[in-house]
């Protein structure tokens, strides 16, 4: 019994990571897509979101499974409940891969009237952050996952500088307004992909210790 | 057997109903603490978004087990299946209720530098279209759903009258760019909750049709 909950413990683990890979690789089409202005690719995003919403189902019946058959209290219990918050967490970020593409979709037959590397830095700490979370949770590694919630400044800082940047050019050219406006609701949606990140190493964290971040 | 699938398939119905009360109650909340600029208003509106969440699951719940126990083909099987769909697209108007809550608390503090009156009437449209679209499916009343689908113009038109009044705001006052960025944010949410409005409806098109918008 011991055995096979363990195994299935095992399980889970690689089909939360499995889950993780199927972000990353959203996100980072996603991203693609808006900077080459690719519709096909943006497109591409929006469907696979299908995709992980169905990795999602399939996680929460493994966890629902587990909890029925196996009852685990403390640690196994925690390290259950925290993954059905993390897959939520994890569901909303492939939301935002189809929001983004969305935006570059409606972008893609004009120039872009600045460089989007702030953007593309966004999604590149998010998505570090995002996959370091899930080592924290399947190695319980606690340190790694406080270290990932540190990082989330500097998305934030980069949005800030994003969002400052585009005011300024509405200021100066009222007629750029409109992809100054998709852009930076773009440079949101990866502000909230890391908040998502953050999120999940707070679960992760909590899976290990028993305390919500703000208890701590 | 038929009895109890009848039975149970009401009882689907009255769940539905009743998490398409909870979302519009969270809106109006989310909007009124918008308005009002009501911190503690906002955070209940963020707080109440995990109630949605819990009956999404229930209804996920009640979905399967009648899946599984009668094995329904058909119309049946895709009143089912449709309303797996709706819950995914009332759950995200949830999550935006939370987002525009988080940007009111942001915002709390300054006076606005406009009135919030076109943002309002994009809620209680987007309001009306999901209460609309869950009555045609109980009622299975197709007109009703595409009158719905139909009504997503106003919102879209009321987003671009929102937007570029923004836009000409950050023009005209670089100091105001800030709150004109979040108040943006807050009438995209707006408008991305009109868009799932419209998907509801256009599951139920196919739940009494058996046809997916685009193919009619």
């Amino acid at each position: 019994m011991r055995d096979k909950f363990q195994k299935e413990l095992e399980e889970l683990n690689e089909e939360i990571i499995e889950m993780g890979k199927m972000i990353v690789y959203d996100i980072q089409n996603a991203v693609k897509a808006l900077v080459t202005q690719d519709i096909n690719l943006a497109k591409e995003a929006i469907q696979y979101d299908s995709s992980i919403d169905r990795q999602e189902r399939n996680i929460e019946h493994l966890c629902l499974k587990l909890l029925l058959e196996q009852q685990p209290v403390a640690g196994d219990l925690r390290i259950i409940s925290s993954a059905l918050k993390m897959i939520t967490d994890m569901e909303r970020i492939g939301d935002h891969a189809a929001d983004i593409s969305e935006l570059t979709i409606l972008m893609a037959k004009e120039s872009y009237i600045k460089h989007l590397e702030h953007i593309q830095l966004m999604a590149e700490i998010s998505m570090t952050m995002l996959s370091e979370s899930l080592d924290a949770y399947v190695e319980k590694d606690l340190k790694k996952a406080e270290a990932v919630i540190k990082r989330d400044d500097e998305v934030d800082d980069l949005f800030d500088k994003v969002k400052n940047e585009l005011i300024n050019i509405i200021h100066e050219n009222v007629n750029d307004g409109e992809q100054a406006a998709n852009l930076l609701m773009t440079a949101k949606y990866m502000e909230r992909i890391g908040d998502h990140a953050t999120n999940i190493s707070e679960w992760v964290i909590f899976s290990i210790t028993g305390k919500h971040e703000e208890e701590q």
